[in-house]
């Protein structure tokens, strides 16, 4: 029988009625022949308390033992959700990662999927079970320990159990009913998409629409996994959510696919470096050591040897930032005159696979934002995305200039 | 090294002080040289509220799921555990239960322990592990499904490794400072004991003294394991607590070493059933098969081929009883006149290993439960107890003038 992954969020199996609801959702594509795979999260707070219980107790953790902790909320997830499919007369049982197993590397909290054995579920399958459950975000490592694969890891199982299985589809049910041409709080003309390419997808989720984790579309893209995103609390068509796929799939579409934002940025300056080789290397590979995620960088033109470099990172990584640019000035290892710091900065980008064969949405976003009077600190592009950083206070109005702009609320 | 088994109970593992304050005990025992293994149950309250989120789900669960939800709160004790003793600077790790792995029968909720196998810790303490934390009432199936061992099961997991181990002790830690040789809520005068013998302490634990599972002192009876009772919350010196052990450790004792209760109890009554071979095995063998708990049975004499049959059960499964005994009545399995239930009676016992070579225990018991005018409705004795069950309104006094007759407060 074709089968089907299905994957539930943490606000939709809150709780007991929740998940009832989840398990009918299921029950009708079982009752349209499917064999279905279900990845449940744990119960929407869980997780965070079991991670306070752990950040209280060691600051400085053992991510091995953070891991068996924190897995166990999908656990329970994965064992009522069975249990109520079981009340509705389905045949289903409850797997845990280690059970299945979903093989991972040693990289606790953070492992990545290495293999997923398809067996001993196709036998199962093969013995008139109809509904696997599986706990998501958890896997076994080599040394038969419980890793985690992240947060927003249970997406990323879904995804690779839809994989492993060939999957007809793997739809991803949660507390939005799709991906948005921007988010609907700034601008009330955002738009639900019906299908989203692959890379568009991986561009907006990685400038923060929490709709999916990056890793599970850099994985769906992979595997030519359809991916659908919908939301567990309305009524569902064949036709509800938004469909991640191929570009090929989409038979036509605006040349800009969506409007993403992301709040918390900073940018930080480093006043006359040295401008020779290797100096980037030294930089970034110091702030990379330190755990700083950064995302754009500019060097401007260099004058009389010497030259600034510009990048931007999350808010709360300044610090850390901070402190190793200091520490790598005091040992010697970098020369600069000062470090300017800003903290009220955003990042608003404008993403679309168009972009590609249109020239010019470059030029059209500047001039919208120019006109509206806002000051662009920061550019950059890629082949389907250009990002600009401006002072945070304008960004909604940003959003919602561009989004008029490039007329996303028309299909 | 020699090893030691430390095990700690829900409210002794019931928040992240509480746990520092276990994790400090298991340090003074490292200390000393000991490798340890620690047994942890879930917070309290945790499994509480995971066997009501399974009950509200399915009242008729399967308890292969349920086995799968209710043990994960101990893999969460387990992990903060090991956190804590690391952050103490003692090298200690987790383990699940299917990790050890601690190897069960397949009966789901109420499994029993077939194999601990060693190596594996015993070559981590060889590493330098000085604890190994694991997570109590848990073990695996041969089917590699998750099995719990009834509630309590922590205590059996405790004894169970001191025994694969052999380990020089296992100290169950607990919210009471040791067996006593009655509920001091009932009896002021009551006396904590230094040490008690298995069989006494198993007479107890049967009759409700919740202090030790009861399984897990048979198997550390059979064992020899030397078993420790003591709190959590009290200073500790060696000789704290009460030690169960081998009657022959035990120098002098009283004839009888404790008064037990049991208060919700009901008697049941069929008047008038035929006095021929097989009749009982039919009645008790109806309620076995409706997974009610018969005690105490007496049958009267016979009066024309006819004999009236009374046992004793707990209040809770009189309701099951009575259906299980009409249903078989109308059957045709089995005539009687009339059932006649007592649902107002409770059961109150001597214990002590003593009665085995002094007789008059039971004479003397009697005695001081007339001189109370307290009646007795059924007798039943072993070799080292007597149990008989009277109205509830005395069950107070009659433990009183037990306690006081048997000079059970002098030592």
């Amino acid at each position: 029988m074709p089968v089907l992954v299905m994957k539930f969020g943490g606000t939709s199996v809150a709780n007991l009625d929740r998940i009832r609801r989840a398990a009918k959702r299921v029950g009708v594509e079982v009752a349209k022949g499917y064999d279905v795979i279900v990845i449940v999260s744990a119960m929407s707070g869980e997780t965070n308390k079991l991670v306070g219980l752990v950040d209280e107790t060691s600051p400085l953790y053992d991510a091995r033992e953070y891991d068996a902790v924190v897995s166990s909320g999908e656990n329970v997830t994965a064992g009522l959700m069975a249990l109520t499919l079981q009340e509705m007369d389905v045949p289903a049982r409850s797997w845990q990662g280690w059970q299945v197993p979903l093989l991972t590397t040693s990289a606790h909290s953070q492992a990545r999927i290495e293999d997923i054995p398809t067996d001993h579920l196709n036998a199962k399958f093969g013995e008139g079970m109809r509904v696997a459950v599986v706990a998501g975000f958890q896997g076994l490592s080599p040394e038969g320990r419980i890793t985690t694969l992240g947060r927003g890891g249970s997406d990323t199982t879904a995804v690779a159990f839809a994989a492993a299985f060939d999957a007809e589809r793997c739809d991803i049910y949660t507390d939005v009913d799709g991906v948005y041409t921007t988010d609907p709080r700034i601008s009330p003309k955002a738009r639900k998409l019906d299908k989203i390419a692959f890379e568009e997808m991986l561009e907006l989720a990685s400038l923060g629409a929490k709709v999916l984790q990056t890793r599970s579309v850099e994985l769906a893209m992979r595997y030519k996994v359809k991916l659908r995103v919908l939301s567990s609390f309305e009524e569902q068509s064949d036709e509800a959510g938004t469909l991640v796929c191929d570009e090929e799939e989409i038979m036509e579409s605006n040349v800009v696919a969506g409007v993403a934002y992301s709040r918390d940025e900073a940018k930080m300056t480093l006043l006359s470096v040295a401008d020779r080789p290797g100096i980037a290397s030294i930089i970034f590979g110091c702030l990379s050591d330190a755990g700083v995620n950064v995302d754009m960088i500019v060097q401007n033109i260099s004058e009389d040897g010497r030259t600034d470099m510009t990048y931007s990172l999350p808010t709360d990584q300044v610090k850390r930032a901070e402190q190793a640019l200091d520490q790598l000035k005091n040992d010697g290892g970098l020369n600069f005159q000062e470090l300017v710091i800003d903290e009220d900065v955003a990042k608003v980008s404008v993403v679309g696979i168009g972009m590609r064969s249109q020239s010019g949405v470059a030029a059209k976003m500047f001039k919208v934002l120019s006109d509206e009077g806002i000051n662009i600190k920061v550019i950059t592009t890629s082949e389907i995305k250009i990002s600009v950083l401006i002072d945070r206070k304008y960004m909604e109005l940003a959003v919602q200039a561009l989004h008029d702009a490039f007329e996303l609320e028309k299909a």
